[in-house]
């Protein structure tokens, strides 16, 4: 924490940052314009770094028909579960798509976020998941938001692989993954490790095909039972391991090695009322890096606040407010494998977000509000109301 | 649920609602000035009728050091508790306390939020008690929203008079309450029995001196014991009994039987981690109203939004997505004992919400994220970006 401080901006990145007394003299006579704090706190700008933001249909109805006691086939016959959003997002327009996202966007940036991982895994077919990725970069240019991109084709068995798990592993391998590759459309390889979705073996050779072409890795994994997926995922070296509410000390172990950073998603703890909670203690002592993240998803996780992420954070998991703002600032850069972001150090880029509040445990302490009091993105301020942009 | 519906207003109230085709004529030959709703749901302006929004100081730091893992000793050595909030509350202004509640209500007034309860208790001495009253009733003038100001000078034992509980509820019963009566400041008493707080023998001194003085009781009863609190408070006809995690069978039936609303309380329960519940079923069942409300203060339940509180009322406590927006409209309105708004029906205050939503389980399934779309009070729109209104 600097207090009183000051930070100069050239060509978009931080040039400088410390005391003001420190200023090597005043900032009228060394800047071509001068922000004024105005007493505010200042952060860098705040990073989403999971995300299924991107899908076409709604679930709301599912929500309400399970609160009403609706047994599970009638919630099937209702047209709920992922194969729903499957549906949708396959039958949705590339801009239906980026329409979407870009309102479920919009919060977020008003909050500061000025980086988000945005997820494929809703095509589950090479078509529809080149659709959502090239939906996915687009949302960048539509808002003033940078967007890492992660090609999810094993987030499910595709309905019509229905009793042939292998076979669509298979062209994931052979088909999917090498025309990502070749599209440039993703940033990274995710894929969910579970009993109701892929094997550690299947998920071998899908991290195997990704790291010979040249894509970095990550992984959904130990949300509902411990397969051992984390530990998979630091043997590839992958960016994050991601839930881990069933980790154990082994998968602990494997990703303090590996420098894998652990992805904690409170939101869907809190919706599915979740009683386990990922090992925090365990991660913390091992000098693991935690990251928070929305996991903005319309099954499990309907969250449009990131703010709310590090609540709950502190609530449900037990982080400091320290490591929960660390959480959606360094170790969530960290967890997206860019190294120019997430710090407030020379050098880096001039995402800066700055807060009405009375010490930064605030922006963990309040549930619900929105502190943010300006954004500055690449150097240039985001005018006031402006945050959520216009596409 | 009406679709395609249209609502007239004359004088500030509902003069007709229902579809648009039973309509007696076209719309601009009936009205002078005509609001289109753009196909947005409309729904009664909400009512969060359970707050402390009004204090002096801040508690993030205790907070902080929860965290941290600071012993009760450390953190009271650091000024935590409810201690430091009267303290701080004390020593406030007036116009400091306006002006603490106007930041805080307005996150509210932009979800909709048209009218709100606000109670004392921070002061635990008269002029405080009065003074926050007074700003509480200001917060009215300052803001477009209704207030309602509970008395809760037994919230708890003032410093002064530890360990002579006793001689605190003789000036409540004696000086107290006859001064706050002849005010007119407060529309309603309220009181805390627990174990931690007051016992049913002296809540039962206060509310017979409250009613023989011609004000309504309600009371904060069973969030952590069941010493009888709801059954007492119905005894008196009490508005509401709020909390209730611990509310048992008779309870429940005392309440149904005097038509006392529960106040459900989402946010103190997440905020605390309790792991009990409000017995909702069986509430439910008794035909017992149930309301829902951010309860904002600083100790419990930092809470800054009343959509997020139909968000932890369904997931947390298993309301229907239904029971949740009847719970901050029609029960909520119940429990302040206000006729005259919380539904759309002809002859009622034109408070209106208008929601960018698919369906009104919306409101509950999405966690952040703010989709209202336009506010009418009294049958004026509050203009967009105007909602949170100006001091
Ligand atoms: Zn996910
Ligand atoms: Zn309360």
């Amino acid at each position: 924490m600097i207090r009183d401080g000051a930070l100069a901006i050239r060509d978009g990145r931080i040039a400088w940052v410390g005391r003001r007394a420190d200023l090597p003299g005043t900032p009228d006579r060394l800047a071509a314009a001068v922000v004024e704090g105005g007493g505010h706190w200042m952060t860098p700008g705040l990073i989403d770094c999971h995300t299924h933001i991107l899908f076409g249909g709604e679930r709301v109805r599912e929500f309400e028909l399970r609160l009403e006691g609706a047994t599970y086939e009638e919630i099937a016959r209702a047209g709920g579960g992922i194969v729903s959003t499957v549906a949708a997002t396959r039958a949705a327009s590339e801009d239906d798509l980026v329409a979407g996202a870009v309102r479920r966007l919009r919060p977020f940036l008003a909050e500061g976020v000025t980086t988000v991982e945005v997820k494929s895994g809703y095509g589950l077919d090479l078509a529809t998941e080149l659709k959502m990725l090239r939906a996915a970069r687009r949302l960048g240019d539509a808002l003033p938001v940078s967007v890492s991109t992660s090609f999810l084709g094993a987030h499910a068995v595709p309905p019509e692989f229905k009793g042939r798990q292998g076979d669509y592993v298979d062209l994931l391998c052979r088909e999917m993954l090498p025309a990502v590759a070749q599209s440039g459309l993703a940033d990274a390889v995710d894929g969910f490790c579970e009993g109701i979705a892929f094997t550690p073996d299947e998920m071998a050779r899908i991290f195997e095909t990704a790291t010979r072409l040249g894509l970095s890795v990550k992984l959904h994994a130990e949300q509902l039972s411990d397969l051992g997926g984390a530990a998979l995922a630091a043997r590839f070296g992958a960016l994050s391991a991601d839930h881990l509410e069933c980790l154990g000390e082994d998968g602990v172990a494997a990703m303090a090695a590996a420098g894998t950073v652990a992805v904690l998603l409170p939101g869907a703890n809190y919706f599915l009322g979740e009683s386990r909670r990922p090992p925090v203690a365990a991660l913390r002592q091992a000098g693991v890096p935690m990251a928070l993240a929305s996991n903005c998803n319309p099954g499990s996780a309907p969250v449009l606040s990131l703010l709310l992420m590090l609540s709950m954070g502190c609530t449900l998991f037990r982080l400091t407010p320290e490591e929960a703002l660390a959480g959606v600032t360094r170790a969530a850069a960290q967890a997206l494998g860019l190294a120019d972001r997430g710090r407030l150090a020379s050098g880096l880029r001039a995402d800066l977000a700055l807060w009405d509040i009375e010490s930064p445990a605030a922006l963990a302490y309040w549930i619900g509000g929105n502190p943010c009091a300006g954004i500055i993105r690449g150097g240039v301020p985001v005018a006031p109301g402006m945050a959520p942009g216009s596409p």
